[in-house]
């Protein structure tokens, strides 16, 4: 009686464009019937280049954005101007930007489409690549969201030049987690330079970037909807975001953190040699990987972490440098271990 | 430069589990890691069945539910109920429930499994099926949503001994917009009976409810983003809508009125001969074909509906019963023919 009658499928392309300009942007989009989302530091920055254009600009920056009445406000702003099934959304900014532009694009009228101009090196290499969009309710991250892709991701790397220093190391973070769990030679050739290495050679850090944005993709679109492979990209998340969420310190920072742990962890209990060559290439690229946590705090917020509500994590550890894998492990041994 | 790198494919498959009975649940669904969402009123009559699950109760029924406000209730119950990704949704009402269990399946850590129960006739064979979902703002109907496949949609006949008859007039507007647009067969077929016929005739009625259903299915299938052939759906809907938003009738007596109105449209400007047989069936199912309506209201609200803020409009017409087609037309036309 009970038959399986159906099934649906759908694709999207998403055009990836490296080494883009602001202004190719007219060959992506009609800008005529397109509505720019963009943050108070951005629009501080680019007024100029903002302005030609039907632009929405967020009153403030950051985590704090990410809530429902902030999409309320959006949404509204949206209807006010129209907005219909054709209209192009244009997301620029870091994370925060994405998140939620893609958010909206999502759920606005059942799905618009939308492109991204990520400017800060954190959402060039991570935010902007694999569709997931989300908002907060109080202190559980991304609980609303999808998966949507964006029709485009327009690399301007300009927009770089006027990243603070503190948002290149939130990049570096992700950059030294896609090494570690999937490209050794990447890692080995972060171990030769710095931070202020590729502020200086363009050229090489717009190879970091596309070779990030490559690796992301390729895990994401062999799973799109997170069941394994793309588990992979949670390394040092797990107890990386309890840190984020509770001691509100900056994504990077706390990643950081949190694959310092993982790593010594694997040590202990996993055969892991490694752990000591990545603690120093944090470090060389200005990364904390020492932090005082209250050890109950961290196991209250992973058990209402929403990967891990049930018992057990699968958890991503390291067989070595540029090969990670996922563990099944019981939330009670975490804690032991911790 | 602009080069297309990346296409995501995925897809669902939704059971449609046909003459099945509410305890059928158990082989679909592990229960004990299910939460049922259900309103006041299909609580009332069928506490008992509801009674032996974790449900959530929303304490009236009807369209005014599908708002953000409610969306963030149940979002909140669901958080303190512990619902995780691999927790199902059941929604077990007519149309506001599927509308709305279906956007926070799909919204609920960026996706969790979920199934329907319809109890109504409409949602039976129109609102369980196709994965669309949605909330309103204001007079913007469905301007929030997204389309999201339920895992599976169960049939249980006797849920409509208790529905009440202006729900069974409802049920049918959609039914014989399928016919309309579809199947000259089951149109010939309506017009030798009437609700009674099927309310007496359990068998019949449920191959009615199948064929409906299966009808839906297919054009869904064919293009589940509604491009086109998804389009046929709206047959009656575009005035249809609007008189239900202004005048805040039910659903189906405004979609019969829609009907009404396309088929006389049809006649006057496109060649259609077959208006009178479609307004008698209409009739013989106890709906509603004439209506004073204020023009300049309808127009407006048009203007302002999601389908067609841009100056055309794809609208639905017909070459003769049974087959839908859809035509482009200028808003403007379209104000001039009212």
């Amino acid at each position: 009686m009970i038959k399986k009658l159906s099934t649906f499928k759908h694709s999207t392309s998403t055009k990836y464009c490296f080494n883009a300009s602001f202004k190719d942007l007219t060959e992506l989009v009609d800008t005529n019937n397109a509505i720019f989302i963009t943050d108070k530091n951005i629009y501080t920055f680019h007024k100029k280049k903002l302005d030609q254009y039907n632009t929405i600009v967020l009153q403030s920056a950051g985590e704090k954005l990410k809530t429902q009445n902030v999409v309320d406000e959006l949404i509204k702003a949206l209807i006010t101007k129209k907005a219909d099934k054709t209209t192009y959304l244009v997301g620029i900014g870091g994370g925060t930007i994405t998140d939620l532009v893609g958010y909206i694009a999502a759920t606005y009228m059942r799905g618009i489409p939308f492109g991204f101009i990520p400017t800060t090196l954190l959402a060039m290499v991570d935010a902007s690549v694999g569709g997931k969009n989300g908002i907060n309710i109080d202190q559980y991250k991304n609980i609303i969201g999808t998966t949507y892709q964006p029709n485009f991701v327009l690399y301007d790397y300009s927009f770089l030049a006027t990243l603070p220093h503190s948002e290149w190391i939130n990049g570096f973070a992700e950059i030294i987690k896609h090494a570690c769990i999937k490209n050794a030679t990447m890692f080995q050739f972060l171990t030769e330079h710095n931070i202020s290495f590729f502020q200086k050679n363009k050229k090489q850090l717009a190879a970091l970037i596309k070779e990030n944005v490559l690796l992301k993709l390729k895990i994401v679109q062999q799973d799109e909807r997170e069941k394994k492979e793309r588990l992979l990209l949670n390394f040092g998340h797990t107890i990386g975001h309890a840190i984020e969420r509770i001691y509100k310190i900056s994504h990077g920072q706390a990643i950081a953190i949190g694959i310092t742990i993982d790593c010594i962890l694997a040590e202990k209990y996993f055969n892991f040699t490694q752990a000591q060559k990545i603690i120093s290439l944090l470090q060389q690229y200005e990364l904390p990987t020492q932090f005082k946590y209250n050890k109950k705090e961290i196991v209250d917020s992973l058990k209402m972490d929403k990967k891990k509500m049930q018992e057990n994590i699968q958890y991503i550890l390291l067989k070595k440098i540029g090969i990670g894998y996922i563990k099944n492990i019981a939330i009670t041994d975490l804690v032991k271990w911790l």
